[in-house]
């Protein structure tokens, strides 16, 4: 495995890649990686795709009060395991590299930015398109990895590739569990032992929710009200939203009477964790 | 010549045109086709390349009491005088083309939009930059030509291009003026003719800024002073602004110590003119 750090070699690095002509996938994360980002380089290698990861701890989609300073790092065992996950680049820019002197050009989604994540991370989901923008134009791929974790993300990116016509092929790879059910996520590494066992009890929330979906049509606030069962009040976690919306627009429901998004963001101490299932009426937690 | 109207064929169009290996350039225009324009073609032309012009009045990049309604449209005519040149595709989306239900993504370049024309046409680059940005992914050109005219739309699609590592070439075409030095513009069809034989007076102002250019470094107040001496106060042209920028940044300059571009903007009546040069310490204009 190639380890590139400068964004003009990657681009000829990636040009050879693509020249082999089984197609070059483009995996971007911000390292500390886990279980679900290596199902990501999984999937990009399918059909012996060529596959690039980045890793870049993206400043721009850190508000001022997050966790970018303490954002875990450790590039050398991200590249122990992309290396025997059979990754053919590891793409480490710096900050300069994404962004030398006069960068100037902002991408924004508004309407995608007033809801789930958005108003409580003001800013970040323009930095994260604006990123991902910048890293496609670097590595060129014909598809692009996302994990469908971060659901609100993966719909702003499809958007974009779409409105701005990159031609890119988006692929959402299913969200990895650890086997208690917790969302595997690099911020899991900030949970103390009280609040890691607490934990689990955000996808009994999301299950819950899925159990009434299979029922019938229930209403936003039933799902709600599911949730916050089985998170109970006062407790090591707190929630912060938990809301159905439209999976692609990220429009909101008031009630399950097609494919909605239930997506929620819970705080354990100042860990925030996120996690969501696509629910159909009748039907139960899916994947689309 | 082709033409074309859905994007989805200008993509598969395109893509035959590159295979050539001849290089494809695009021409965005927005119609209401003069001389200028044609230069840029002529410019794009160059080399053996193919070449794809593009004609849209853009809505977004016209503000609320802007002349987005009434801006000329002949697409006869501008078809006409593209095959003429020589042109390989007249590419004609509709609004509904570009922008198709759902389209949520805008690119602004918020430092270069609080200068010049910028605090006159809120959102305005912001829009030119976002449907420079569809055009180049429904396209996919090796180089795109812009005209000097629009100095500052010249520097934001610059700035957009190297920041999202697009890997477009940009060309900047020579501004084509009328025999009495009047810039050529699709609104100069706006102007009575009392307003036309006034207009020159741009020309020369821009020209006695330039041969104070000439003579030394002269500052920001003593071009303005020497453009409004041509211009003359409570006439038919009256100034919006006649200011000193950085080229490439657009970062107002006190005093001409390096190449500055001195840009203006004139209204006759309701019409709004804009012309500009590069002007070099103890040279004069340039083209840079």
């Amino acid at each position: 495995m190639k380890i590139v750090k400068n964004p003009e070699e990657m681009t000829r690095v990636a040009s050879d890649l693509r020249a082999g002509g089984c197609g070059l996938a483009l995996v971007p994360t911000m390292g500390a990686l886990h279980q679900g980002h290596l199902s990501l380089v999984g999937l990009a290698l399918e059909g012996g795709r060529r596959t690039v990861v980045s890793v870049f701890v993206n400043p721009t989609q850190f508000g001022p009060g997050e966790d970018f300073a303490r954002y875990p790092r450790d590039l050398e065992k991200d590249a122990a395991l992309l290396e025997k996950e059979g990754a053919d680049v590891l793409f480490a820019p710096d900050a300069q590299g994404i962004y030398p002197e006069g960068f100037s050009t902002r991408i924004s989604l508004p309407s995608f930015e007033n809801v789930l994540c958005g108003p409580f991370r003001p800013g970040h989901f323009g930095g994260v398109a604006t990123v991902c923008c910048v890293l496609f134009g670097i590595v060129r791929p014909d598809v692009a990895v996302f994990g469908r974790k971060d659901a609100q993300q993966l719909a702003v990116i499809r958007r974009m590739v779409a409105d701005l016509r990159l031609g890119i092929g988006i692929v959402a790879a299913p969200i990895v569990r650890e086997p208690d059910g917790l969302a595997m996520s690099s911020r899991n590494a900030y949970l103390t032992p009280d609040q890691r066992k607490e934990a689990p009890a955000i996808f009994r929330g999301i299950s819950a929710a899925a159990a009434l979906a299979r029922l019938g049509a229930p209403s936003a606030v039933e799902l709600r009200a599911a949730f916050e069962d089985e998170i109970g009040p006062g407790g090591i976690l707190s929630i912060q939203y938990a809301d159905l919306v439209d999976p692609s627009t990220m429009v909101p429901m008031d009630r399950l009477d097609r494919d909605g998004l239930f997506a929620v963001a819970v705080h354990a101490g100042k860990t925030r964790l996120i996690d969501n299932a696509v629910l159909r009426p009748g039907v139960g937690a899916v994947e689309v």
